[in-house]
């Protein structure tokens, strides 16, 4: 079926520069966009025309854990020792594949609903999580955290064959190392080299996806952990991310998640290797850890975008709140209001997002698969609206999830006038109070 | 007329502690809370039972210049100096009545929607701001910035007779000398003893509401302003803070907005004089201003309340969100995620803020004021909810503002299920860009 979509506001990119067309039509023919403009055929199309909207590209958000919708607002301002230790971890060695499904559906359905039409997820039960995302009609990149002792790079095999590239592309698998303190630089050679055994045979490549550089105490952790695992680290390395370098894995198809601590010398090795970075700040600021160099990492020409983290720690899967505050901080810790951006973190959660992920979304063009969201201007904190800068202000600064009305994943509509059709919202809710009240017992 | 309103869980406070009352009623009779409980007669009232609600106290923003929607997205992303210097005060000498009066009913519309029942707005023509407010039927505080060489305390002392505790006393005017950079002390003293004359005759006392201690270069801007006007300021004075409290116009009555850059002496001196202070953390952010020590100022039992500053400086009216950057913050400036806890934050919003501004507001108990908000649960972004724990941390950090189905001010319905009866939104927003269209010309 082929749709034309007409609104007031087409927000795309060209180049490094944003790019609106005014009172433009996009063409989707099956899940490819074919068609971008003013004067466009739209004979055979059934034609939608929104009005008073922005039409954009759905926002990527490249790392959460999705699942943990189900610990959402459990054991919150607390120490981040005891809120691990005796709060997430004893729920989540409770965890069933069930309650997994019960905890991304939620999380799906949050994602859509406010705009999100990619999320990149590390959890459990990662078949769950992918069932998970395409009953509800996401697209999805899972994969399970592998931590030394608990499993390897070989326990979920069948995951790769299950899921990757499957579902019309929709559902991806990525390999995680779930960090440098949990998984031996040995492992690390290990998981790399099935990664790049993987790529060489498959027409979708795998991602691996890893925590990086979230805390202060992260190198400490790192080194006593080798050493405890008899693996070796060269008493120069002083950052861990010096120490992926030094292991001679990084590349373009590693996704680090946090990327907080960073030295100079950490940006630049991030840069060069052209690594993908999925920043996290209300995580971030929730643990009580410091906030990443964005604004020095986006001047270095690092692979920058954006993720909420899980819904445990944030507590919300909210990509617009996550662009506000992202723009909002590097004006804060530059001291200095002309930093941040608005266009540059819009595009770090959406065709920058796109370049770190590795599908062929993240902008409205020609050839781009078909992932969409129209946000409808009708609104008392959405005015003034008087020119193209005061459009993209409105969208990181002043736009509520909420104010998205359509999502279309993939050429097929997800959300309607903010109603996800097909899904029995109250089931999916009773589900996962379910599960939750199972598991606090 | 009297209305008995039910609710899956009633939020108020006790002592210094949330109180829940699970499906609980509330009584309302005329302006006035007069009956919280469970078991209470509603034999007269007319019944309104929300179900999977939270019904809670009404917002107070204690700090915003409500028609500066005018300006929201213009000029963002720039230096402080251009910001100010060549965009936002050239447009504001150019405003008319009619201007401020579009401007400030989207605001009053905004904050009314997102759950905000008062507001505290300092701008120019207040009276117009004072019309637009109780046109949309927004409880407010308003009154004209007091800066040295274009007007003084007496320029506006018909808007106090005008409008001062009028409209069911909904409405209430400050005095507002703007800041001590633009004002010099002989005329705070002046200000100060029109405002102790002022509330020896009335009935309802007047507010002192002032900007203070925003940037780290205002006690250098303080001193050389002074000093330029011939007012005497002494040498050993440090910060902003100081400076006030040697002037000795410190006290119960007077808000001071931001309060950013503080000493622990000034931490002392605000908390010993029960000076009221508005929280600004978003346009701080925004402006590119430090972070304010709250958590250290809570702890001092500083009287502390939030605000969104004007919506040029923000760019939203949005409290919730305030709220959950309000708490995210200081878990991060002061590496602890067991700062900032959700119920702090939820009261400097409410019950403190009554206490800051200084109507009969902000809790959910009998002989209260009713401005009341109600929460609709039924949002996959909140869930789960399993505990009064997690009730409120779900408030904090993931409602949002749209979450926010009804709204009652002094007793008055004015938002039901989200729409705001008998005004007519376009009209409205026709209006505001209408002035902005011709400011910007």
């Amino acid at each position: 079926m082929e749709y034309a979509i007409i609104a007031k506001y087409i927000l795309s990119f060209h180049d490094n520069s944003p790019m609106v067309i005014e009172n433009g039509t996009v063409l989707i023919d099956g899940t490819d966009i074919v068609g971008v403009g003013k004067d466009l055929n739209i004979d055979d199309a059934e034609v939608i025309n929104f009005g008073n909207h922005i039409l954009m590209p759905g926002l990527i958000n490249t790392h959460t854990h999705a699942a943990m919708t189900l610990f959402r607002g459990y054991a919150d301002d607390i120490p981040l020792d005891s809120w691990l230790n005796d709060h997430i971890w004893p729920m989540e060695s409770k965890l069933s594949s069930e309650d997994v499904m019960n905890g991304a559906k939620v999380a799906a359905i949050e994602a859509l609903l406010s705009g999100t039409t990619t999320i990149n997820s590390m959890y459990w039960h990662p078949d769950a999580e992918a069932r998970a995302f395409s009953e509800i009609g996401i697209r999805g990149m899972i994969g399970a955290p592998i931590i030394s002792g608990i499993n390897t790079v070989k326990t979920f095999e069948h995951i790769f064959s299950d899921w990757h590239g499957k579902n019309d592309d929709m559902t991806r698998v990525s390999i995680n190392p779930h960090a440098p303190y949990t998984v031996t630089g040995d492992e690390y050679l290990q998981i790399h080299e099935y990664k790049n055994n993987f790529n060489q045979s498959s027409d979708i490549p795998i991602n691996m996806h890893t925590h990086l550089a979230e805390t202060k105490f992260e190198m400490e952790m790192i080194r006593k952990y080798n050493l405890e695992n008899g693996s070796a680290i060269s008493d120069d390395i002083k950052t861990s991310t010096e120490y992926l370098d030094s292991l001679d894995i990084l590349d373009d198809k590693i996704i680090v998640a946090h990327a907080v601590e960073c030295t100079d010398k950490d940006i630049k090795i991030l840069a060069e290797n052209k690594v993908g970075v999925s920043l996290n700040p209300i995580s971030n600021l929730k643990l009580g850890n410091n906030i990443s160099k964005v604004d020095q990492m986006y001047r270095a020409g690092v692979k920058l975008s954006l993720g909420t983290d899980g819904p445990a720690s944030n507590n919300s899967m909210d990509m617009f709140e996550t662009m506000k505050i992202n723009s909002l901080l590097q004006k804060s810790v530059n001291n200095d209001p002309s930093r941040g951006k608005a266009f540059e973190t819009l595009k770090m959660a959406t065709y920058g997002a796109s370049k770190v992920i590795g599908w062929n979304t993240g902008a409205i063009e020609v050839g781009k698969k078909a992932d969409i969201i129209l946000i409808d201007l009708n609104k008392p904190h959405l005015q003034p609206i008087f020119s193209h800068n005061s459009l993209i202000s409105n969208l990181v600064y002043a736009t509520k999830a909420t104010d998205v009305s359509d999502v279309m994943v993939n050429g097929k509509w997800r959300v309607r006038n903010r109603e996800i059709p097909e899904i029995n919202l109250k089931n999916v809710y009773e589900n996962l109070n379910k599960s939750v009240y199972r598991l606090i017992e």
